[in-house]
């Protein structure tokens, strides 16, 4: 399931599973995996000092285009979880990040996953990644980067 | 807690119990109640073909200032459930709503409450409601609606 | 992405999307579309008549360990949404569904997808798939099933 | 809207608003407060050392009752938020809990609301609320509570 990451994995302050997020088997229900893989693109965006909310209003948001997500072990109620993300492609418009989900406490893998996402310009095309992001992520990174 | 209703009920269709809105106690989590009045608000705007979406894009959303549920029995996965909602204020800048949630097979209560909405203007100030409220909610009321 | 099919595709009944499951971009909110693939295996299990809560009860509860999903347009508030869903795998302990999320009106694809499920016992031990389950979807299959 | 409190107010750690909290009017959705008052419980039990788990395992959940919030202000994507609560009933079977909901930074109030849950026994009824809660929350009474 691994690409070749570009950044090391950056991680989310331990969070307590809520008791919204559990089902009637008790244990944290599968969509919300993807909730906490959002909050770790926050943390990552906080990290790189990226103001996601201002490329948004500039009519650059991306989208999600693909979402995966393997479960490995169930998280309950009062557990203590981390989230980590990493960068693992950013080229044309299109972005990819991995995640893990951990149990703070014990370091076990929970579940791990994917997402592609594509930035789209105002008309809903796709667009070229903003430079923001290459500059925030890659700072040392000072050959022009090639138009596409 | 019941005001005089200005309407009469309007039910949505049954929709099942989603395994996502269950919890670890095996019934459905409180705050999802306060989601299904809001789909009771949206068959409402249906049944009196109020263009919801459309009063917000012209810059005059409701916002919801006050929300109220009394629980009387659980709801489990896989129930067929009704909410059913009236208009019982309409006034000023206020909306005021009430709430039933039935059991679609036993017709049991299960929740009731209300919601209390404000209609704002583009710089966040109460305004008065729409006339296009008025006029879908009270055709017959032909009498001119004074000004605040 | 595709397999090849157990079952014909089952629709769930159009439902409306709800206000709750808009973000801040004015679509549905990525992790929803896993909520409305579970909505549809509630449908199939009620089609072929299976008794997943009772299953449950006895012990062998079936939990996700993969899901996938691939956006290709964007749904909003108030749109009619069908989901439908069809068998692509059932041997051993794993079970494989494949979905289709689309506009009810216009059967716009909005996005697809598959999950796989493991069956459990009351030790969290792979176990194989209930007879039950292969006796609703294939009532026609008299050859008696190999023990595993 | 208060009552006289039994206990000071317990906050929870700062944590920022989830994409998947905002809807399509750019803030947090209404029904998620009462998820925000829920991450204020488990504050509340784990600074009270009451292991909540436990209590329900032994078959005394608490089941909510009734719920309320009062919207002052809203609060959008990356808004780092606090939510605290207090005890304001503690009798027979029936808990009271306060809470308000702050922005983390400015402190400025975005809501406040209030919930009452009934204790229940293995057979759905009211019961006396677990003597662990007072001894917990009231480790320096030391009359015997009486008995109903």
């Amino acid at each position: 399931m691994h690409s070749e990451p570009l950044t090391p994995w950056i991680e989310t302050a331990p969070f307590e599973v809520r008791y919204a997020e559990t089902d009637a088997m008790g244990v944290v229900y599968y969509a919300n995996y993807l909730v906490w893989f959002e909050a770790a693109r926050g943390t990552f965006c906080r990290a790189y000092e990226i103001d996601y909310v201002a490329l948004e209003k500039n009519g650059t948001p991306a989208a999600v285009v693909e979402a995966y997500c393997r479960y490995r072990a169930p998280a309950r109620y009062g557990d203590r979880i981390i989230t980590r993300v990493r960068l693992t492609e950013l080229k044309g418009s299109t972005m990819r990040f991995e995640y893990e989900v951990l149990n703070a406490d014990t370091r076990q893998l929970l579940a791990e996953g994917w997402t592609r996402h594509v930035w789209i310009n105002r008309e809903g095309k796709p667009t070229r990644c903003p430079e923001e992001i290459r500059r925030r992520v890659f700072p040392e990174d000072n050959t022009p980067t090639p138009q596409s």
